[in-house]
């Protein structure tokens, strides 16, 4: 981790927002990642951190520039960080040839099917690379997490808060892709990166995972998950599963964890999630203890 | 006008988000621009409108998504249109050579000279074409105007207000180009613009301007400007010129016309304007009488 590279710092909302480049061990790659560090971390204190993972053929900006989450973030004294979607310029030409596959696409999985096993390992960047390193090095305390995203990075968010909910406090998403397994971006995506055996498969999918973790009585019950989803977008029947997910809760009996709110007219895109970026943050400053500067 | 294209539309703080294009006769081609609608204006209320003018390099984009604004301009019904930049798409092949002159470059003026005064006119573009466009077929009201900009949009913004500051009620300014003539950006595109006669350029100069219609007794004196400068921004010295610019005011005796806060540590780009941005939209619907809906 010796070889972290600070590539830009501008002053935001009290605190900064700083590019960062370093060379990943997930990955095997050059990592970039944005962070929002509020006032108060700049000035030296361990604050909580918000991980923000971006959709489709996003990156490291999209969230951090489009989304209006900081103005919030430094309210709370609440760093956000903003990771890649995937690898990028390694030696996969496949990587570039589509939008749903490759680079921007990293689906937060563990891939183990070639071209895609040395590099694509997003799940364990995000769940075990960058907290250990924000841990190292930044002011930044790993054990008040919280986890948000948006689209297949709100499919990260869950299915990364499922597989590890001992280690984020709270978890949102923004249109999040619920059940992976059965649409189409994840039938490209899945036997591509993890083979024929869809069984595997269902270690990346919210409504398995929810159904597994219920069965074995392993899913916590002192969490709520905040959902958004706009009713204007033109994924949330064959990409998103949104009505079949909030099924799946009532058949398990923990739909009272879940406040899915179907947002009038709302499409897929950082318009609709700026909107509703102010209710995100306070959802998870308010698990994790955070109280707003006035 | 009957060509006016709806490219796209997104729901945003309540409001809509739109991108429209239109064959302009000002720049001889298609222009595109976004407008953020309030939810007042999508139900047909006519509301007041604040142009913002983006800076150099940038398009119609940039302010729309990144700025953060629309959620402050929502809670006034407040409609925001972002023009682009520049003309785009025409057959002048020395347009796309450099970021500086041609393409995101229009710098808000009226070309002479070739190959650029069939389509560089996006001062007739910004100050006349464009808000007849919006009183002829947009919910709004174009008798209660304001204008801001960022870097050469800045500089659009204030030479515009200017030469039109009947048709404008308030001004402000991110890091504004202040005095043109005299820093290396305006001393490339002046002289292809406008050619080798330096007394045309004035006509496009913040200072001289403010110089001129003291002289001639031609300036309002019911406007407060509001101008936010980052201390941290690397084109402050030598393309921005604001202590020149303070200095002017004081010499004409009009400083207390123009409020320029400098920014500790903030720089030049969109995470300076948007940790801002809520007090430009605060000091336009205070000028134009808007009060906060709650």
């Amino acid at each position: 981790m010796t070889d972290l590279q600070k590539l830009s710092s501008s002053k935001h909302f009290g605190g900064k927002l700083e590019k960062y480049s370093h060379q990943s061990s997930s990955t095997n790659c050059v990592m970039t990642f944005n962070i929002y560090l509020p006032e108060a971390a700049v000035n030296g204190t361990k604050v909580p951190v918000l991980y923000c993972l971006g959709g489709l053929t996003s990156s490291e900006e999209n969230f951090a520039t489009k989304a209006g989450a900081a103005s919030f973030a430094a309210k709370y004294g609440l760093a956000l960080v903003f990771p890649d979607t995937s690898p990028r310029n390694v030696d996969v030409p496949e990587a570039g040839v589509a939008s749903d596959l490759g680079y921007g696409a990293g689906f937060y999985l563990t891939a183990t099917q070639e071209p895609w096993a040395k590099n694509w390992n997003m799940y364990d960047y995000v769940a075990k690379e960058l907290p250990a390193l924000l841990d190292a090095q930044f002011p930044i305390d790993t054990k008040r997490q919280g986890i948000t995203g948006h689209s297949m990075g709100g499919h990260g968010a869950l299915t990364i808060f499922l597989k590890n909910q001992q280690n984020y406090t709270s978890i949102s998403a923004f249109a999040p892709i619920l059940h992976p397994t059965n649409c189409a971006w994840g039938q490209k995506a899945f036997p591509a990166y993890l083979g024929d055996d869809a069984t595997t498969w269902n270690n990346y999918d919210t409504i398995h995972l929810l159904r597994r973790y219920v069965s074995e009585n392993n899913l916590r019950k002192d969490f709520k998950a905040l959902i958004d989803q706009g009713t204007g977008d033109v994924f949330l029947e064959k990409q998103l599963f949104t009505n079949e997910f909030i099924q799946a809760t009532k058949d398990l009996g923990i739909e009272s964890q879940f406040e899915v709110r179907f947002q009038d007219g709302y499409d897929h895109g950082y318009y609709f999630i700026s909107t509703f970026v102010a209710d995100h943050i306070d959802h998870h400053a308010k698990a994790l203890g955070l109280t707003a500067a006035q």
